[in-house]
């Protein structure tokens, strides 16, 4: 008897994750849509058939087994915990309220599983940075990953369904009148045929909080207090899948044959390396496609036999955030430890 | 009398050409186009009026005063030193045939004007490096750049107006039949609503061509031999304006607030950084402009008080290419001295 909710399920995260749950075959004997008034009693064509919008109330999601968090920080500030608190259900997070809380474990299960312990709570790491650890893991347990410098190639997706819609609108708005600079609401400014190095709020010390977050979460995740790691993080004009070009400062030496062999082993990871072929990370491949993948892989030039350069690209909605979520769920159903442990300190 | 001859004309980079003299007042008394059998006889309407397309010959074009090749760079190899041998014209060179060859200068005049002397072949740079080196130069002088890592955001106009042309039309393909791969052509995969990292040939380190020339040209355009720089070259569904994200690692402490303060003097420099007001460099408005923008600049978590991390934006036909070949033909009417020099070994 597995119940499962999901509160937001009509947003692109929601959606998706309906479809993995239902994908996966996740074990489920009963699945609730949870929302507030204005749109309880709606039904919701899913994967599992049509279902009605039940009306939100604390109570109600305490008698699931998992509820998936799909929504606003504020929400879930103002319920996780309740619906967690002991008699309640299992909570997954996706907004990034809990995620710093040193209390709450922010998980990729495939890295840190066996953080979740006996809590009841549990944050859904940011989609920029869930997609790089899953490259950055393996190689941060046999190199050790001292300093990191990523670029971002962020999606519209990340602004959700509505960020979807905007680029689609504004660009064709953009190809039947070239010389009218197209509208823009749900971004700062117009994101067709442009790129935006603005991605959430902007903190004290210059980079945003979207920034930030690769950070801090990353540091949290990999359990270090001291990776040096500099982020840009830049909205451009694509679908839903994220890019990111890395580069690693390590404390090993490293060759980019002996990262491709690691990588390979790691579960969740495609290592697409391949120039001469013209293979290597894209978004056109790598959406709705549950592994990330990796490649472009190449001694830095800027460390040398400590360094490498490498690209990313992992579908937003998914390792980014709701495929990630249900592996969450499926962890604690049955727990496996991590096929990757620090080798050095 | 200045003759001014243009060998391709009908090109992105050789309209912009004409577009630029034009609009800069560049003291020609005559222009001239220059093509093959194919399409001389032509009349091309310019900003100088209608002109029509002369067959080229060394003998025609070696009695230009000026020559600007935007051509292949196999053309350039085989005519140009014919071109600007003793009693010819000075030819200025967009394609990448010399940029290297230690006898030829490659020159952005701001920076580095001096270093034509008496040459007659002169390198245009490659279109990012072009972009990036305005805001670097004044901060490689007072603080020295001893490594740095570039990310690149790269528009279709890179590969001409076929590119240009191909984003447009896989775009419109791609809005009205979403559930279908556009077609690809000129790129070497589909460009709309994707980014591809491969931008010109790879070369044995991995690296693509374009990402070395980063590297190459930089060194060479700042007279150094040893800065190291690792880039990552990646296009993306845009139409005519370079991104750069670029982490520096310096010899001296540098703040933003004096990096700000001293490349407000920059020539050709717009310090767009006002995060506050949602002020930072975008395509949207770097996009037709003369002046790169450059902002986002903020202490480099990665290299503390040695670093900084930043964003630019540039038009790449117009400093990436066109602009710059102009204002060296400018500086060659009227030398100036470079506004910076080094400061620090």
């Amino acid at each position: 008897m597995v119940k499962v909710g999901i509160v937001g399920a009509t947003g692109a995260v929601g959606k998706e994750i309906l479809s993995v749950l239902h994908d996966r075959k996740f074990a489920v004997t009963s699945v609730h849509l949870f929302a507030s008034a204005r749109s309880a009693g709606k039904t919701l064509d899913t994967p599992f058939g049509p279902l009605q919008v039940q009306l939100f109330t604390v109570e109600a999601a305490r008698a699931m087994d998992y509820v998936f968090l799909a929504v606003s920080g504020s929400f879930a500030l103002e319920h996780a915990e309740a619906i967690a608190a002991p008699g309640g259900a299992v909570v997954i997070d996706n907004s990034s309220a809990f995620r710093m809380q040193p209390n709450v474990p922010l998980v990729i299960p495939e890295i840190n599983g066996a953080a979740i312990g006996t809590k009841k709570l549990i944050a859904n790491p940011n989609c920029t940075t869930a997609i790089a650890v899953m490259a950055l893991w393996p190689l941060h347990c046999h190199y050790g990953i001292e300093k990191m410098i990523v670029s971002t190639y962020q999606a519209s997706s990340g602004a959700g369904v509505e960020g979807m819609e905007e680029l689609f609108n504004t660009t064709r708005e953009a190809l039947d009148n070239p010389d009218k600079t197209p509208s823009n609401k749900v971004f700062a400014h117009p994101l067709a045929f442009n790129v935006i190095p603005h991605i959430d709020v902007f903190q004290p010390n210059g980079f945003t909080k979207e920034e930030m977050k690769v950070t801090w979460e990353t540091n949290k995740i990999f359990d270090e207090t001291n990776m040096k790691i500099s982020c840009t993080a830049v909205r451009i004009p694509i679908l839903r899948a994220h890019s990111e070009a890395i580069t690693i400062k390590t404390k090993r030496p490293i060759t980019p044959a002996d990262a491709r062999a690691l990588l390979s082993k790691a579960d969740g990871v495609d290592v697409v390396d391949d120039p001469a072929a013209n293979k290597y990370p894209m978004p056109l491949n790598a959406t709705a496609k549950y592994n990330i993948e990796v490649g472009r892989i190449r001694q830095s030039i800027v460390f040398d036999e400590y360094g490498l350069d490498l690209f990313v690209s992992g579908d937003q909605l998914l390792r980014g955030a709701a495929l990630n979520a249900v592996l969450i769920a499926e962890y604690l159903e049955k727990p496996y430890p991590s096929k990757f442990s620090k080798q050095i300190k």
